[in-house]
Parts: C-alpha cells; structure tokens; sequence
C-alpha cells in the first residue's frame, strides 16, 4: 500500500473514526485504525465492536484531489499513536507507505515516522446490511432529536434496556424516548420514509452521542437502516454502525398523565435561572432538590433550605397560572436538564399534584415532551 | 454590616481571593471568605494560611460608585457557596447584610440568600509586615519572570526546598532561579530598589503561580516587601502574602557551564516542533526520551525509537553548528518546557559533551537560561 494524501482531510477521517475506538477492548486489534487504499479513494474505520465508523476519502472531490493511490492495500495501524502522529505532521501532504511485515511509513516534510503495522485481514468485518428499508432525516433535525432525549438515558446498568433511546417508526412518524425511570424525554417528528415499514428498536445513547459529534449541522439527508440487531447511519462518505439493545422497552405511554390540575406558563430562562440560583445550597446537602410553590396573582416561588448552609427564595412572576395551589418539590437537575433540551422562550408546566409526574412543554409545540416525577419531602 | 455594591466588582474581587482558599484546611474558618465593611468600602480576605490575598473594594473609584457602605460590620461566609451565588446573581446590584447570629442575606433582584456566617473575630489575623525595604517591579516583568522560572521548580517533597523558587537581590539586580535538580531554569532583571538589601529567599512555586494567575498584564508597579518568612506584593487594591520557605537553596552557580564543545543555533520553533514529533512514540515507550545527532552541513536529527510502537526521524536544518560532533539524549518535556519559556526565535544550545548539562539561552539575550541534565541511554 502506497497514497500520498491532503493532511486536513486525513486528520478529519481519523479524528471521526477515532470516536468507536476504545482503549478497553478485550480485541486488541480494534484499538487500531484500519486504512484500505483501492482505486476510488482511500477507507478508515475504527469499531469497539458496539459502534463502528467507517470514514471514507474520495481521491478526488469538487475538482481537488485529496488522495493519490499509488499502490492499492491495506494495514491497521494503533490507532493512539496514528491520531497523534497525523495531527502532528509538519507539511499539508502525507505520504504513507507499507513495507515488509506491515511496517509502515509515514513522510511529511522531512518528518519520517516508522510504525509498527498490523495484518489488516484480521481485523473483524464490519456487519453487512441489507439496504432495503432505508428512510431519511435531515442531519440537523437528527441532531436535535438525539440532544433533547439522550441526556435522559439511565446510567445504571441495573436496566440495561434503560441505557437506550427508543426509536420507533410508525405511519411516517419517528418517536425517540429516554427515561432512567426518574424523568422521561419525548421528541417526535414526521420523516421522509419511502416505506411504511414500522419499527421499535433501542438504541445505546452512548451510540447516539457518538453520532451527534461526527456529524455536522446541514440539512443535508441523513439515511437510515434499521436491522433486527444493528442501525446504520449513511451520511456523505461516512457510515455509523451500531449494535441495537436487546429486550424489550418499557410502555411508556401510560406515564404521560392525560388531564392536569395546575397548568403554569413561564418565560423558560427565568424559571431555569432561578431554579439554578436554588439548586446552589440544595446540590450538596439535599440531594439537589428545591421547592416550587404557586402564590396568587401568578407569583411563583422557588425555595430551597439546608440549615447547615443557610436558604433561598426567589419570585418569579408567570406569564399565567391557572388551576389549584401547588407546592412541589423535584430534582433542579432534572428540570434543568429539560428546560435546556426545549430550547423554548416560553414554557407549559402541567401539574397533576404533588405527588404525581409532572410535564414540561414548548408553548405551542406538541412535538416534544419532558416528564418529571417529583420527590418526596416531608 | 449592610452594604450595597456593584456585581462585577464582587465578582472579581471574590474570585481573587478565593485563589488563597483551600477546601482541605485543619482551619475549619479559613474555608470562608472575612468580608469587611468600612468607611472607606469592603475588604474582602482569604487564606489558607501559606498564601493569604486581600482585594479592596474602594466605594468610588474613577468616579463611580462601587460600594455603599450603610452599616461598618464584618462577617466570614462559605467560601465554597459565596462565590458560586454571587456569581449567579440576576441583576447588577447586590445588597449585602449580616443578622442575628451572623446570618447573612444577600438579595439581588428577587433572589434572597440567606448564608449561615461565622465570626470575623475568629478569622486569623494577616501577617503584619514592616514596609521598610520596598522594591518595586513592573507587573507584566514580574508575571514574565514568574512563568519562565517557576515550571521547573520540584514536584517532589522530598527536598522541600527545590518546591520554591529562589529570589536573590543584589545590587539592584533580582535573580530567579528554579530547579528539580534535573533542569534549571534561571531569569533575571535590574529593578527598581529605593535601598541596596540584599536578600536571599525562597517562595513557594504554588505561591508564585496563584499570584500570577490574578495579577493583570500591565506595566504598572508592583511593591514587594520581603521579611524573614513573609514576602508582600502589593499592586492597586489587592495585598498578596506568602510565606516563604525554611532552609539553604543549594548554590547552582556552579552547575552552569563556563565553556562549551558543540554549539547549535536554531529556529526555536522548527526544534520545539521536531522534539514534539518525536516524543509522540517515546512519551510512554522511554520515559519521553528522545536524541540528537549533529551532522556535517548543520544538519541536526532528533529520533527515537520504541521497539514495540515504532520509531521515528527528522532532520532539521541548524543556522549555525560549531565544534566537535555530537549525538545525546535527554527528556523531550523538559527541553520543550525549556523552549516555550525562553519564547524566543533563535535560540543558542551549548553543549560540553553527551553527560554533562547543557544550556539553551535565546540569541542575544544573557537575561535568561535554561540549563538540562542529558539522560544516559545505552
């Protein structure tokens, strides 16, 4: 194998791929990068065998080239050392070239590094798909599907099911839910499918998080293919496999409450400031958990008390409060979490008792959705 | 105590003092903040009683009023939650105010804080210090001075002494030196000294480095006062004590070479960016430990080979080579730090032989040296 090749698009590739690579695998050959030069371009990929990538550089693309293959083959390179090594080099052109038992050479500039080389035949195949039921998304709108339900992924392992978002496809709609059992986050959104095939996979948050940093922010199409145990993410020169969860995810629909008792409307950064200012005594000594209390004439208080630090109150006032008096108390890390995933200026808090989940809603916005179960506190 | 002041100013005093806190004091008050309120305006002090900051808070300066003093008081608060809440404040304004019991409420907007205070009587004093022999030096100067000695003072206890970095005065010339006894870094400059004292002293590397954190890059004097185990800087509103360290610095004078065998001028970033290279396979491979070899032709090569990675090469085109041929080994960090505090752009290396120490000095500059131990490699 011999290329010589654009040093910014090199370190790109190897930058994404990088994102499936673990140092903790019990495979050693996957803390490598594996680089196939053939005649259209030059391929690296990168797997922990739960999410792999495979980042691909045409030799040439909008009249530039980028790679010159001057010997097609293939080596799998430690993928520590290479990253480093690429971002490093001293001259915009790379040139790599592999020699006898897989050592490798690496030229830019009169920098010349010699690197220990693996078979790339032994590196694990990546899982074949059939593109048959394909369905599209912008990448943006992909983007922000994940960043507002992943946050609410359970870190325990307890469920592992939990540790996952579910996707489910359903008469042309995509709904994506996370809950760790204490929150839950909801978005859905019409996509462009050119089946009607439904789905209900669950997806490892890690995989989804993984994905978001790769991929940039274009309205560009994003497709999509879901097996029995795996989902691929075709972008432009770019594949993102990952493996699915087994099992099956909770209902989830029977949490939401239908009907509400008090019903509050907020300029959503005010109610997030305040509960941020309340949460600065409550964090260490009350597990994080401050007080929401309703007043007449649409005055709100948010409250927390920890008498070995001292107390804090806040008003706010709400755009309109309507329904029974409440007084609540719930995680401000939760409800943070949610008024940041929303985005929106103004906000719906529909109450149904103290004692009973709570949902958090963009004014005027059906499409997502944030439950909080409240906390106890006598 | 009552008072009325502007955010930012708080702000940025809090967090001037807070550098001097510590969360792991066997001095359970010297985990708040003293906040003195005065005719003048509020002083606010922190300790971890090595280093102890005061930042003044006058109640006009430049014509705007900064503090309204109603009530002269004084209470200590939580460092830990004072800095976080002021911090978070909603508005511009921050009234301040200390009850019963030292329990103190701090409103800002409709935000009301209520803090459990300590006693400022219980609050250590501040060492009292003599201003009899003060010298003066220009801040960015001394900020400089700092940065390029106090990086390579030791990390090890083991001889306490080499944790600090010496300050000689004589004949108005004040010499820094730092050293782990495997570099030595050394920085000098004729200041400005009302008296011809002459001193001898050690302050703590931690000390140096909290101070240049908080001092601005201006020109604008700095007072330092120097007793037997306190040293005083004083700039504009802020008073930083340390004190200094008990014990002998060795004598280095004798380290430094007088003469040399091999001398190497160089562009300071080309040799800095090689010996980065080259380090990336033996940072864990050889203990960061990289070589160079001198050629005919000024033609210098820094390489390095780690068996099990790989190994690696670059030439480098020297301005100028004189004297006898060379090849040595030595740790690439410390050669790197050594580069990036000369900040020079062609530098001198002056080598007596592949085990003796060697110095890098920038061209035309005798105010700053760099000395390192080479590393015997087989």
């Amino acid at each position: 194998m011999k290329f010589v090749i654009q040093k910014d698009k090199l370190v790109q590739s190897v930058q994404d791929v990088m994102k499936a690579v673990s140092s903790r695998t019990t495979i050693p050959i996957l803390t490598g990068i594996k680089i196939v030069a053939h005649s259209e371009g030059v391929t690296l990929t990168g797997s922990d065998s739960d999410i792999s990538i495979e980042s691909f550089i045409p030799s040439e693309e909008d009249d530039k080239e980028n790679v010159e293959v001057i010997q097609a083959g293939s080596v799998v390179l430690q993928a520590k050392f290479f990253s480093e090594i690429v971002k490093k080099l001293p001259k915009d052109i790379v040139e790599i070239e592999v020699g006898n038992h897989h050592s490798t050479t690496i030229r830019s500039g009169k920098a010349e590094f010699s690197l220990n080389g693996l078979d790339a035949e032994e590196y694990p195949h990546l899982p074949q798909i059939e593109e048959e039921n394909i369905f599209k998304i912008p990448t943006d709108l992909l983007k922000a599907m994940v960043r507002q339900t992943v946050f609410a992924v359970s870190t325990s392992e307890t469920r592992p099911i939990l540790t996952g978002v579910n996707w489910k496809l359903e008469n042309g709609e995509l709904i994506c839910i996370a809950t760790d059992s204490h929150r839950l986050a909801l978005r859905k959104a019409m996509i462009d499918s050119e089946n009607l095939e439904t789905y209900n996979v669950v997806i490892p948050g890690k995989s989804l998080s993984e994905l978001s940093k790769i991929l940039d922010d274009t309205n560009e199409l994003i497709e999509i293919v879901i097996t029995e145990n795996q989902v691929l993410f075709k972008a432009k020169n770019l594949l993102f496999f990952s493996r699915l969860l087994d099992g099956n995810y909770p209902d989830t629909s029977r949490l939401i409450p239908a009907d509400s008792k008090t019903n509050l409307t907020l300029n959503s950064k005010d109610f997030l400031q305040a509960i941020d200012r309340a949460s600065l005594l409550a964090k260490e000594a009350r597990n994080n958990v401050v007080k929401l209390s309703t007043f007449t004439d649409g005055l709100i208080e948010i409250s927390s008390n920890s008498p070995e630090i001292g107390k804090v109150s806040e008003e706010i006032q709400a755009e309109e409060v309507q329904g029974e008096e409440l007084k609540i108390s719930f995680s401000a890390k939760y409800v943070m979490d949610a008024l940041k995933a929303l985005e929106g200026t103004e906000i719906n808090v529909n109450f149904t008792g103290a004692m009973r989940p709570f949902v958090i809603k963009t004014t005027n916005d059906d499409s997502m959705l944030q439950l909080i179960l409240p906390v106890r506190t006598y």
